[in-house]
């Protein structure tokens, strides 16, 4: 497994980034290999958004951005933030240990 | 549900930090409220790590916080990376269509 992150600034609205993600997950939760995705929002800085993607592996990952569909979406996408991507591999996990 | 999400920026060494956060992660994972955490490493930068951790709600994760035991870890991991740290709230998630 692998897991995308991308700290995102915001240089557009917030609206129209979320909006746009909405779509960008319902693309994403198509493709083989995507795992799960978050899109979390910072409570210190509301400009600053996360998007947490874990992929069964990158060739997967890769795969799904070289679609036609993902590049158009990712044109949108563009203007609306500032990225910070790191495609990273689990050091560590783990669960509670109380339930 | 939040997520806390830190990006770590190495200024000491990688497998210092490595065992530091396995005791974090023993630490985190006996406290009421977490649900589930990962410590992942870019792919692109080895220097640049984030933690990533739910939490059932923020006064769970700011309890953590104050134990004097992760108040002991915290005094260790500090000279070893530079933080950046959000705890978010979710604005989207989802799974694979696929599966």
């Amino acid at each position: 497994m692998v897991v995308f992150v991308n700290k995102l600034t915001l240089a557009g609205s917030s609206s129209d980034l979320e909006r746009l993600y909405e779509r960008i997950g319902d693309f994403m939760s198509e493709q083989p290999g995507l795992l799960r995705y978050q899109l979390v929002r910072s409570r210190k800085d509301e400009g600053v958004y996360f998007n947490i993607a874990e992929w069964t592996d990158p060739e997967a990952f890769e795969t799904a951005l070289q679609q036609e569909r993902f590049r158009e979406l990712y044109a949108e996408l563009k203007p609306l933030i500032r990225g910070d991507a790191h495609l990273s591999d689990v050091v560590q996990e783990g669960r509670s240990a109380l339930v």
